[in-house]
């Protein structure tokens, strides 16, 4: 058998049941490879103490290792949100979503190190394909850590590419849910109409079981979904038209549409009828004044008290939002009205969108997290989205595409990652320093 | 002069404006109303300790005083949420609500009773109308003080009929904004696509003005909203589609629509376009259903963590929460975006919908707050929604209309309101024991 640490979460699951290990060897393979590789990838922020006796086992998730973003409270660790204002923070309840991972019978692994105030910020994460490049962000530590083996799988947030873009950087499958689909009590918000929930890992199954156990009640055990389909047609945007695209990363696009055209799925590259007279820049530019005035309202307390606890950036976010006025901002939310309402009639049609994760793979340099704009328009619309690598550039680190559901649609949209994960090859592989 | 404590919110400002008082002096004489008061009416769960010096007038709301409901977390002051779970709670930070508040100039003048996590199980206040009747619920402090005089405006929120329903039961005005239209951070969340923000006040101009500030950024200063507008048509709904209605308000709803016939206002009376052949407890059915399963999902801490510190009302809904499975769930949010894509279509027609805010008056009893019927429908659309005092039992009791505005249509439903308040004269008194 593979090295504990190295199994899905799914893996994980069967080798218990199957008597092959129990969840305490599976966490302490885990902690070891943290203990290993975390001077390096410094992934972690808070580690959980490891108890002597182990839980015994429960729920579906059978007291299995999970990592929670900073962003998100957890009881008996600290929550410091990225952020010098928070250093010390402790929590006074769960999240809503970590009461339910608990209940599921979930051990939290510990905190994973976040952007400051899931915006752009960095904190001190690197990327496990290549240390000298940012891992992404807001999602640093979470797509770290999964990345480099140190838990199967890990909690995020996305408000602008928060989950999708550290996937993609580092090489691994990750999940947006519709906007709205859990309650993010206990979740340091951003832009309360943007904000979703989401989740990292090496396997879209690990997706697919985190979405059926996010969203059900632990008693009755859910229903996990682990269907796969395939896609009849598709709509493929490149992303030229929110941003510049590297070329590896358009022969990788490129490389994909023709791997689907060979499986026999239709594939459409005419996105007019969804970006419209507008165009990609003016949708990024919307969402972008939209979480500016949203955060501005989110973070009041900490600019009107703290200003100086604030990177530039995110006092600059502030200002923006503050110059959005009101009447301004009823008509972004008019206009995303429009732009959902294209989105369902081209649903209609297709069962999937696909377009590149990011602009390319993860730029050098650990000041900054990468370009946002090759998720905003799908963040602005609240649709719920998976990562998948689906290629690598000659240097060799990890290109992400991303698949587009519709609103809602979140598990329909899995079961369709999935089959291209399965069918297609679209994954990633732990870097050899960790395997 | 008045009373300095029976003034508007909007006099207060000019009194201040035209040195005729002070904040403080103001401050001082609501302090004394509840000093005087509320040992019988119980609106409050804490109050601000008063400072001997007072703070400089600053702001668009100069220091005036602003009750705050105990679901809404102040720095300094407890935050209870009516539970005996977090009995001596401090929070960590002001709501986002909060802190645009103080920028704004406001001063806290305390916390007011809430109902347990803003469902339904009472607090101890009493209506100031009849201290043996509800004063409704779950914005019980924040109506009874201001129907008390002891606060010209209070914060309020609603996920069904918490800020609607005591209004109307203390005869004061109440505004819920649009779902989504200020962040919540830092307010106990109840059900999270339902959850709205609003305000209690004893006239239709403080809630323009708090609605123009609340959504404004403090520099420059907000132009504040205080336009009247005449509807030339509304949609007159009796509430029988949705629930018992007594005899009384049924009276007195009909003298209204007289009322605006001789305006010149057209009235229609079919609601079928909109409630459709679901008609109204279908719609009734499917807000409880939807809050019940957000409602699992927000207390899952508390609920799986400390089950016996909730009441058997609240354990009772989070159970029939995890008994709508996510498949249900899906389905509301598909039938609540049917239903909204009919008030667009209704709202083209109608400058405004008009209701009962209640069933009738306040019932007798303190045991509970009175049938959450009326409010169902238009907190599951998420609409903006007022209560205007606009009549009286032959017991001396207030009745309450609601006026619903379409969606995010917060300004415009406030301007018909002033218009229907000050042309109509739908407008409260203060009960002759507290004037």
């Amino acid at each position: 058998m593979a090295s504990l640490y190295s199994l899905s979460l799914t893996d994980m699951r069967r080798a218990v049941e199957r008597g092959e290990c129990t969840p305490q060897e599976i966490w302490t393979s885990c902690r070891q490879q943290i203990e290993t590789h975390d001077a390096v990838v410094r992934a972690w922020q808070e580690l959980t103490p490891t108890a002597s006796g182990s839980d015994p086992v429960r729920g579906v998730l059978m007291g299995l290792p999970v990592g929670v973003k900073d962003t998100m409270d957890v009881l008996g660790l600290r929550a410091e949100r990225g952020s010098p204002i928070w250093r010390g923070r402790s929590p006074q309840a769960d999240a809503a979503g970590i009461s339910l991972l608990k209940q599921h019978g979930a051990r939290v692994m510990g905190k994973t190190v976040t952007t400051e105030f899931a915006y752009f910020t960095p904190g001190i994460t690197v990327n496990p394909h290549r240390p000298t490049h940012t891992p992404g962000g807001s999602s640093s530590g979470s797509a770290a850590a999964v990345a480099a083996g140190m838990v199967p799988v890990a909690l995020g947030s996305q408000t602008a590419a928060s989950v999708i873009r550290p996937a993609a950087y580092c090489g691994v499958a990750g999940f947006v849910a519709s906007v709205g689909e859990l309650s993010l009590r206990g979740v340091m918000p951003l832009a309360h109409t943007l904000d979703a929930w989401g989740v990292l890992a090496r396997d879209v199954a690990d997706l697919q079981l985190m979405q059926s156990v996010m969203t059900s009640a632990p008693n009755p055990a859910p229903v996990m979904d682990s269907a796969r389909t395939k896609p009849r047609a598709v709509l493929a945007i490149d992303g030229t038209a929110f941003g510049p695209v590297d070329e590896d990363m358009q022969a990788a696009f490129a490389q994909v549409l023709g791997d689907l055209a060979v499986q026999g799925v239709s594939v459409e590259r005419d996105a007019s009828d969804l970006l419209g007279p507008e165009g990609g820049l003016v949708w990024a530019t919307r969402h972008r004044q939209l979480m500016a005035h949203e955060a501005a309202q989110t973070l009041a307390f900490e600019y009107f008290n703290d200003a100086d606890g604030l990177s530039g950036s995110l006092r600059a976010l502030i200002e923006e939002g503050w110059s959005v006025d009101a009447e301004a901002y009823e008509a972004l939310k008019l206009d995303r009205e429009v732009l959902r309402q294209r989105l369902r009639r081209v649903m209609g049609r297709y069962d999937a969108i696909l377009a590149p994760a990011a602009p390319g793979a993860a730029p050098e340099g650990l000041a900054a997290t990468g370009r946002p704009d090759q998720s905003r328009v799908w963040q602005f619309l609240g649709a719920p989205q998976v990562t998948l690598p689906a290629g690598w550039t000659d240097e060799g680190l990890p290109l992400g595409l991303q698949v587009v559901g519709g609103l809602r649609g979140d598990k329909r949209m899995l079961q369709i990652a999935r089959w291209l994960q399965d069918e297609l090859g679209w994954r990633g592989r732990l870097p050899s320093a960790f395997a």
